[in-house]
């Protein structure tokens, strides 16, 4: 608490289908302005609280466990004990409020977050995924060979420079710990890869599984991805795979007492070498 | 085969969120029109050939193991052997083909049929479903329990007259054989119904999981339901749930040497006695 302010932490999840993202943007409909608006509203602030999120979706892209802090007024907190589902009553049916808390000391929703977890679903079926799910499943019409992209995948795990699966951002480091990636079959077709990276740059797991699809497909050796990666530069035979696919699934913190110690730690510039 | 025309089975699923239900409606956006259309054009028959199905579906209610069968003619047929990949083109993603193949003799859809798979989803956890499902799951804001709703379920199992859960139709029978009903709790506050019958009459699984969730919450004793199907008449205290959390989940066929038999069994008028 700093100046009459409180700072909160909101656990959320959305449907990305009809966001132009997580990020406002001027005219577009995003998840930010939306769940800013709707906490103005509830909360009767004079304007808006800015949002800080863990994961900046993109367009079309899901969260099941997406976590955002806002510094909100001490009194209007106070005055709404049920801020929660308040929310969730204010929110089109697209997002949904799972918890709204106090913040322990020091969290900051991005810079406190040990890692971020995403799930890639798609169906290699020939009919294409169930219509029930055709909204977070990347239809591809090829199979794929699950074992192939588990091999392939495995040599990109670790502390790497993923420029080569980032979208270019001048200044900004593409250095990444890839704590995890992996692949299940599920059943009727369904593969699901699933990715845990202390952060992730712009379009990264996206492109690295267009990366690992034609290795699955055996268009590609299995060697291929660990190829491109220590190129350091983006491969125009990387295909960037589709956002419906892709689902933020969770975000993992520290204790309480850690949290600070952690975002100052992650504010410093990562460097690679 | 039957004056040069073969009857062709098609297994398929659809998202029932923007369909008036399975059944023809003049003016309405119907599965069955829907998939008659697809079919006419792919096939490029004079006329649609009208399909026949297993589970005539109510607006917003969903599929996933549809089956349905029409008659077309031979030399049609014969020139699509393509014919499933060639109508999931021309459908609308909301309607998937899973299967199109020529029938064993007897086959009809509706009156072949063994018994019907129903699922029904509720969410009953404080924040609502998942927004990635909730087009599938209905969500009901107080907590369930499964067990009671498991005991009150299993006195409804077996060879019934369900006149006091099915919408009364002139001179049609109520009696059915449901062959099982359960709740498992799944993850997340998920609540899975499932129901197996010979057949369901029309909005009999909606009215079932209307009368036991009254049941799960604690506002109705356990006994209730079986007393509601004794007393045979609708209970207007018996709310019929929404649709949007019913999904057909498979139909069972005997093997193929008994299906002309299955067929002109069923066909005969059911009796309670």
């Amino acid at each position: 608490m700093d100046g009459g302010l409180v700072r909160v932490r909101i656990d959320l999840a959305y449907e990305g289908t009809d966001f132009s993202g997580w990020a406002s943007q001027p005219g577009l409909r995003t998840v930010q302005s939306t769940l800013e608006e709707a906490l103005a509203t509830v909360l009767r602030l004079d304007s808006r609280a800015p949002l800080t999120v863990a994961g900046r979706t993109d367009a079309g892209v899901h969260a099941r466990g997406q976590v955002a802090h806002a510094d909100v007024p001490l009194p209007a907190w106070k005055s709404q004990p049920e801020l929660g589902a308040l929310l969730d009553r204010r929110l089109p049916p697209d997002v949904r409020v799972q918890s709204v808390t106090a913040a322990p000391d020091g969290f900051d929703a991005r810079f406190s977050a040990l890692s971020r977890n995403y799930a890639y679903r798609i169906s290699h079926g020939p009919t294409g995924p169930d219509p029930l799910t055709r909204r977070f499943v990347w239809w591809h019409r090829r199979p794929l060979s699950a074992a192939r992209m588990n091999d392939a995948s495995a040599a990109l795990v670790g502390l790497n420079d993923f420029a080569a699966f980032c979208r270019h951002r001048p200044g900004g480091s593409t250095v990444r710990t890839l704590l995890g990636l992996s692949w299940r079959d599920d059943s009727d077709g369904l593969l699901v890869g699933t990715f845990e990276a202390d952060a992730f740059c712009h379009s990264m797991v996206r492109s690295l599984v267009g990366c690992l699809v034609p290795v699955g497909e055996g268009r590609r050796p299995v060697d291929w991805p660990a190829d491109v990666l220590s190129a350091l530069v983006r491969d125009p035979a990387v295909n960037v795979a589709p956002p419906h696919g892709l689902t933020l699934e969770a975000v993992r913190y520290p204790t309480d007492h850690e949290m600070a110690q952690r975002a100052s730690q992650t504010r410093r510039p990562r460097r690679s070498d």
